[in-house]
């Protein structure tokens, strides 16, 4: 399992045209909006128009007279869910809450909260039915951003919840906090005390949201047997599987998830929303029912990341960052489980910093529940620190990526969770950024500006599964359990192609429902070319072992005699005794049956990412607004797969973070409705808004991988906030800790940069 | 992988609910009518109004024009075939014979040979297009049957045919006889002189249809990356691929089929006919297309099976039968490939007759290419040697049971082909027939009578391959290849429950499609409920192996000192260490991953079928309508997996076999029209029809799989015919030797009874 750092590969490193490129881009491929059943109908939800309100009673019964209308659902219709609690691979989840998330059961606690749905003969007419559905609400006061809901005469979103203390009691007084959670080693007030220069700041960010094209959906039909098949966009058909088995108190065997084509998730299209009401109202009416959101009840209703408050305190001494003191506040949303304890692990990891003590609190607000996104919880924390470091290096005069170098965490470096690095790529980022082309140009004229940050991201392990079928062409058909959103059909082909020896054509990858695989947790966390890959390699090496045994048989030889290799079995004794994979494959009927080989792994040897990036800024003086006009990404990639993709995962994440840092924010009015949930008002960034933003693959395979294999879509999310603002610093001469950067903000905090 | 004869199975010989049966009586199961996707159009296929002509030319202008028409399909839109062979497992297929099946190319051989096809935005539109192609036909006389076929100056089909002999070089003059087999052994012409008594008579069969309730159906849809997807009803999913492949010349690991449920099939849904049309439809119009038959199309087009002329010499000298020497020529139809040779091998398979030589002719008429019909050929060769025999006997004055006891195939006995015969149940049906109440019980009354016959079957093995999956709730799904048409969810099922000491319900069954499994020959030979199921004990097997792995990890004990037992692990050293097989299926996350075996197969150790049938007739002397008083159907069935099953595969069979022995017919006239091709104008039995059908499972467990499992689909089918002509003879004292047995035949044969 070791890694060469110089192996020659066939098939890695190569960019073939993806497997499910041609049918994307031609419009066959089959999303959930596509599903078409005989007799299906179509449903409706009903959502609060109150940010926060007690229900008192829902009279459905004008509803149920819309002729059309065939079944309606209400929390009343769900099974009696105890509060379990379940961990399901990214956080643990209470199945009362996310039962209160698809529909609301005493409370509405955000505007947008599910509270009935009614399905139909046409989307229009339950549309209309859900209007006639009446809901008496008592109204209460919402209340919208992480500080005022950490007040203690702050409006109580559940006066049950008390916070919850990483191995300790609470206060036991209700609270919004939900939990708090400390990270501590070495002695910080010792280094304060010590060091040259102290700084303390504050950083805020908003609500933003992933942004994927595709509304969620989903269609479901319960049979009459008592199982459900469902069709739906989802990160993972075997988490669709278990929160719906929670919530409707089924088997998970009864259930079918079949995962459609995915038009984006980033995080998002891990919770289930839809399908949990699909599924009652197919129950009732007996006819399969299709639900498909509208982009604002994506906006409204589905989970954005976190807005956060984040203070911090950060010593130096010479050019070694010897403290860090730092709170972090993130918003949950609507029920708890936001990113603020990935927010404040990650936080100083691309760092060697002895001393540090770190709190985070998790806080419930009056929007929607978040989700993850794209390495979740950790831009918003990069944003602090990388500001904070970047001020340091300005203040004594040091190279800010100078700095980074000095300070950088490598190979045995402590994680302030306790964790320990293997291999890691943090110092060969900085290096690379250093001697980038980019980073060697100088940058002139008024207004503009350099910024530079760092970024971590774990990656994540998890279970994987996959099987390996040798067709008679001399072909192999993969079947995986993950949903392809990043091109891992590709990624996860060219790991079998490089293991057998053959080429990447020769290998089709197949997405495979949950009855057709063994387990998968999502795809999410950087982790399917990763452990899947494991997956497939273990695959690989039965197929392989398969090959020569049946080789044996052809050749009429001794399986001790025979080796694979170059994508055929050879004899060792005699060069001319020598079958390709194909002629094996061909005749498989003949030496004992199909010839497949399968992996399951719950995969360890996860390998870290990093990365460094430059941005070049110039801020226009009469508007605020601000031009990217170069952008370079460094980032330790392991093995590069598929080096387009790789290089695409690294735009996309830069592109997002970029967004992040100049424009998006969910916009609340003070009655907690969402002023900006549709793609006209919330501003994502375009390609008129991006010059082509430049790569640099660092390779530092990953140790725990056959091919070097490390997780490569989420850290390049992780830098640009934070490098966009140390940018506008310098091109402003003026330092902004809150996030969006919006024109507007520019203007205002700089007088029109007077 | 010895069965025991007395086994203490838990779950194997119970009746439990078919996992396949409540979506299917209420509907919700998915055929290939349901399918419907976004964009989809409709084809209809243009078919010939000669039963034999000349394609002189095809003018589609006409039909293009018509507004809603999409795409219009001739033979000269298929890539080129040369004229490979290719085995498909139920026998040599030839490209271009398929491809010209499909769409004719230079002549049509029967009425309703598919001519071109049209595809338009409504089923309507594509039936008034096609009806606008002008077909321009140099009409040639057609030959209707198998006798006329065979004289010298019989219109030749193909010209170019000549008779391929057996081991040997044939006239070289053209003829319709596509082949001549032999096979013989011993010295007939000496039993001959030395018999008591030589017996020498003729029999015809008419052409006969399976009767399936779901006609052909496939919708193609031809992605833009050339790759192809289909949704069919088939009895094999992989068998539908190759033949696609080779007619469409494309790789198979381009084509992905998808099963949809069957409505029944008999074996006339493994050849393809509409796949490569829809699928050349969907390429020109960029559409999925989907395409249904007709009735009459199902009649007309689909391959039945086959009309047939034997004629039998037959000698006893005392209780033995000494002798045989037999011609049979079955109808091929249009193309070459009747299954005569399966008639000749099997004719006299329940007997140890050591004298015989038996001639078979494959022979092409301007009829429909035959198909596979439930133990392909068998019947008809039945139909005269069980009469002969019970000619024989008559005479003899001997029981016609008894004598088939003296003569029976035992363990050791040689088959015409040369094979020799295991441990096989023949004597034990004849035994079971003598003493089952039913032949014990007088028959009494005028015009009644009572008949024997016994029949047998080879059964197949071929491959098959499935994957197991293990789910956190100790449920497992099972990933299997072969279309369920008579209840192999449940037979795989339970047969992976047995090996895992789970109960059936912990098994959830599914079928997936081609890209989704290994290979998997077709549901046919009846041979999954055996082949597959040896690749569910191999799954069970490794399941097993690796929930010891797992329950060491998870009890930190030595994997030597456990055991699998009842559906969990056990310790041999502490009782108390014992773990269920859900408590280590939930925890697999922890200990090592996703659980799952697989399993396939070449299957070795096919145990063949014998069945011997009871049947008590009543004759109406004034209509000559028979009466099916009583039916008894003995049957080694091995060992019965599902009794409930086997008994309905039986009934299926033996109802099958009484339509077939006296009303069901292909009637043409004197232009090779078919005069009866709807189910009006076909006469099948009905409920009203038949008694219950009684049934005795004789159970003789096959050695060559450890639960004894025998395929028991086809055999039952194989008595009839001979059984009812046998009672009807003792009834009226008049022999028939030509079916159907209808009404009017005895009212003609017998002048009324008279």
């Amino acid at each position: 399992m070791a890694a060469t750092e110089h192996p020659s590969y066939k098939v890695i490193g190569t960019r073939p045209v993806r497997p499910d490129g041609v049918e994307k881009v031609t419009g066959k491929a089959q999303y959930g909006a596509d599903v078409r059943l005989p007799g299906m109908i179509h449903g409706k939800i009903l959502r609060s128009p109150h940010a926060h309100a007690r229900v008192l009673s829902i009279d459905t019964s004008e509803a149920e007279k819309v002729p059309g209308v065939m079944a309606v659902v209400t929390r009343a219709d769900f099974p009696v869910a105890e509060d379990v609690v379940q961990d399901l691979g990214e956080g643990a989840v209470s199945v009362k809450e996310l039962s209160d998330n698809v529909l609301a059961s005493d409370k509405v606690l955000y505007r947008g909260h599910a509270v009935a749905a009614v399905a139909a003969t046409s989307p229009h007419i339950a549309e209309e039915a859900a209007g006639r559905i009446r809901v008496e609400y008592a109204v209460l006061p919402p209340v919208l951003a992480v500080r005022d809901a950490m007040r203690e005469d702050a409006p109580l979103l559940d006066e049950q919840r008390v916070t919850k203390e990483m191995g300790g009691q609470g206060s036991g007084r209700p609270s919004n906090v939900a939990s708090h959670l400390r990270f501590a080693g070495g002695d910080v007030e010792a280094a304060f005390a010590a060091a040259d220069e102290v700084v303390e700041r504050e950083f805020t960010t908003k609500m933003v949201h992933q942004g994927y094209i595709e509304p969620q959906n989903s269609t479901a039909s319960w049979n009459a047997d008592g199982t459900l098949t469902i069709w739906t966009s989802t990160q993972g058909a075997f988490v669709v599987r278990s929160q719906v088995a929670e919530v409707l108190r089924l088997p998970v065997s009864q259930i079918r998830v079949i995962p459609m084509e995915i038009g984006g998730g980033f995080g998002g299209k891990i919770p289930i929303y839809l399908d949990p009401v699909a599924a009652l109202l197919s129950k009732k009416s007996g006819r399969p029912v299709k639900i498909v959101m509208s982009r604002t009840d994506v906006f409204e209703a589905t989970g954005p990341t976190s807005g956060s408050y984040i203070r911090m305190k950060m010593a130096r001494k010479d050019d070694r960052i010897t403290a860090v003191q730092a709170t972090l506040a993130y918003e949950a949303g609507a029920y708890p489980g936001s990113a603020v304890g990935a927010g404040a692990m990650t936080m100083l990891s691309p760092y060697n910093i002895e001393n540090f003590v770190i709190d985070a609190y998790d806080v419930c607000v009056n929007k929607p529940k978040t989700s993850a996104y794209r390495a979740p919880g950790a831009p918003a924390a990069a944003f602090a620190t990388e500001q904070m470091i970047d001020e340091l290096a300005k203040n004594a005069k040091l190279d800010p990526l100078e700095l980074r170098l000095k300070n950088s965490a490598h190979e045995g470096t402590r994680m302030v969770n306790g964790a320990v690095f293997p291999r890691i790529g943090a110092e060969e980022t900085v290096r690379a950024a250093l001697t980038s082309p980019h980073y060697r140009s100088p940058i002139e004229g008024p207004n503009r500006g350099r910024g530079v940050a760092s970024g971590f991201w774990f990656n994540a392990g998890l279970q994987s599964s996959v099987v390996a079928s040798a067709n008679s062409d001399g072909t192999v058909n993969l079947i995986e359990g993950s949903t392809d959103i990043g091109g891992t059909r590709a990624s996860l082909a060219m790991q079998l192609a490089e293991t057998l020896g053959l080429p990447f054509e020769a290998v089709r990858p197949t997405v495979a429902d949950t009855d057709s695989i063994s387990y998968n947790d999502v795809t999410g966390g950087s982790r399917v070319t990763f452990a899947s890959g494991l997956a497939v390699y273990e695959a690989g090496q039965e197929l392989r072992k398969e090959m020569v045994r049946r080789a044996a048989k052809l050749l009429g030889v001794d399986e001790a005699e025979l080796v694979y290799e170059d994508g055929g079995v050879q004899s060792t004794r005699d060069a001319t005794k020598r079958l390709r994979f194909s002629e094996i494959a061909a005749k498989a009927g003949q030496t004992g049956g199909p010839i497949a080989g399968k992996g399951a792994v719950q995969a360890r040897g996860v390998g870290a990412a990093f990365g460094t990036h430059v941005v070049d800024v110039e801020v226009d003086p009469e508007t605020g607004k601000v031009q990217i006009l170069r952008y370079t990404a460094v980032q330790d990639v392991g093995t590069a797969v598929h080096p387009s993709y790789v290089e695409g995962q690294i735009q996309g994440g830069v592109a997002q973070g970029v967004g992040w840092a100049l424009n998006e924010e969910y916009y609340y009015d003070e009655s907690g409705r969402l002023l900006n949930a549709s793609y006209l008002d919330y501003r994502m960034p375009t390609a008129l808004d991006l010059p082509l933003i430049e790569t640099v693959l660092v390779e530092v395979p990953n140790p725990g991988h056959p091919y070097g294999v490390r997780g490569v879509g989420e850290v390049p999310i992780v830098p640009p906030l934070a490098a966009v603002a140390n940018a506008i610093a310098e091109a402003t001469g003026h330092r902004f800790r809150d996030l969006p950067i919006s024109p507007r903000r520019i203007m205002e905090e700089t007088q029109g940069l007077a």
